[in-house]
């Protein structure tokens, strides 16, 4: 039997679902056949939540990985004695849990980079509270790109039968319209093709969606696809990468989604986002690609209003541990 | 029984699958139980389509529409006697099929505006087609807004779980978003009220999606929402119109397809196109709303490549007609 690799798990913003959508993870002991997953947080906390999910499982609290047993019916938790039951309310915003969410992504960080873990695997954190407790970010992602010191990095959107890539994300669409230059376009083509490999795909077909309607229409509703987008398509394939498109946008995901394509780059936020999540799966997973390491995500929020209520859906964690271990797994075959 | 509304049914262009999915609609006795359908085009196109269907049905000529009798097992046609069927290529483009394809639009239009049919469904056209013959319009919904000299109009794409309306359509994103007004806003609210009641809701609850990613962010990745949208869905529920949002774009459509809303406002075509695209259905159906009489359409185009094979899909096509039905029944209770 192969090695199980180690996914490490940010608690997240302890205030909202990411205690609890972890505990309901880690009691699966489908887990922990495909992967050995390392809580990386606050043990008092996850011992709350599972309190509160009047759960009987034991939490273990570690001062280093190398501790960790990875039982069934146990949760590992590297402690970073940061965060008492008490020193947060529930779908409350406070510094303290935005200063305890950012130290577990800074110590899961440093230990993938050391290679003392595999994956990391984020709960969501309050980007309100990480700024409040003077980390100044403006998203998850970006945190993660800095410790890592990389600026070549994008959000890959991930489900079962669609995976999407942008080539801007959290800007205005004023920007992203501004941001569609040539170099941006080439950049985001080889970074899914890359991605696209370690998820499994051997010959990846990238579809690159257009900026305007009707993909522009000839130029007739913008000049994009013919200066910016079709030179980026041409130079990615002279170098080796499946890429086709520009593609009218309104079509493109769904012929992705049927088989078509393996992933389509998006031009902007919404026009993947609104893509995938008309899926109307639970199950999606937002997945940083470009990174020396591999990091998945949830694809939703804190979700403060039902936080810490036990009514939280995990199905979007367990798939994004899943995939954070599939990806962990390939990665390390491709290097041996 | 109450009186059936008598649908105009334009050809579209020759060359594409008009005529075809035009008999395989009519061959069908159901359309004849809630419609008195009656096409505006050329007998002996429609004789070559049914010819080519294998299909017994008779076609009748016409030359005015109080002639027809709207029999199960033939098909009424105002033979408005532009084109026979050697007049054009399946498949190509014609300055004839162009011409054609306008006159039946112009004719269809003036029965009704004079109230000699109840309302419209309009065949794919052949942009360029038409164009090429004279007409100088960039799209069929221009050429209908031109004939009854209305300029207050929208396009509204119908599916069964999920209706959207667009505060622009067929020009760049760039200028889409520069079109994001309070009074553009405004007008599409009030106009997809409208519709909405013509659809036969009593009180629809209308949502506005955003612009920018996560409707803006408190201006964070934009202020379009906070200048304008804003500003507009307060005007629109001071006059009484239960308007809501900004919305994220990325979930609205979700949630109004799963019941919560009843019509979306979109920002820009393809906001609102790769939702109800995603939907997967192939029964979209095309609303203009706004214009002084009921007009759907097919939401595809002429498809050319499948032209006179047989093998389109009329799916379409019937839900357009059932709609036009629809729409006129209420429009004729409404006004007794």
């Amino acid at each position: 039997m192969k090695r199980r690799p180690v996914v490490g798990v940010t608690m997240g913003d302890a205030a909202g679902i990411g205690p609890e959508i972890i505990v309901k993870c880690l009691m699966d002991p489908d887990i922990y056949e495909i992967c050995r997953p390392l809580v990386i947080g606050d043990a008092d906390v996850l011992e709350g939540a599972a309190a509160m999910l009047g759960n009987r499982i034991k939490v273990k609290s570690l001062v280093e990985p190398e501790e960790a047993s990875f039982i069934v019916g146990s949760i590992d938790v590297l402690d970073l004695g940061n965060l008492a039951l008490g020193d947060f309310k529930p779908g409350e915003i406070s510094v303290a849990s935005g200063r305890a969410s950012f130290q577990y992504i800074k110590r899961s960080v440093e230990l993938a980079l050391a290679g003392r873990i595999d994956a990391i695997t984020t709960a969501p954190i309050n980007k309100e509270a990480v700024n409040r407790a003077g980390f100044r970010y403006p998203g998850h992602t970006e945190i993660l790109a800095d410790l890592t010191v990389c600026s070549d990095y994008a959000m890959m959107l991930v489900s079962d039968t669609l995976r999407v890539t942008h080539v801007s994300t959290h800007i205005s669409l004023r920007g992203a319209c501004a941001g569609v230059k040539k170099g941006n376009v080439l950049k985001i083509i080889a970074l899914s093709e890359k991605a696209a490999r370690s998820l499994g795909f051997t010959s990846p077909r990238i579809a690159v969606a257009g900026l305007n309607p009707h993909a522009g229409e000839g130029g007739l509703f913008g000049e994009e696809e013919i200066r910016e987008i079709s030179p980026a398509i041409e130079e990615a394939r002279m170098s080796g990468i499946m890429a086709s498109g520009p593609y009218p946008p309104d079509t493109v995901f769904l012929r992705a989604s049927r088989g078509e394509f393996d992933v389509v780059v998006a031009m902007y936020h919404d026009q993947g986002h609104i893509a995938v999540k008309m899926l109307g799966l639970e199950e999606g997973v937002n997945v940083t690609i470009g990174l020396p390491i591999v990091r998945t995500s949830v694809d939703h929020g804190t979700a403060y209003d039902i936080a810490w209520k036990g009514v939280a859906d995990h199905r979007s964690m367990r798939r994004a541990i899943q995939l954070a271990a599939e990806m962990a797994g390939r990665k390390a075959k491709a290097s041996t």
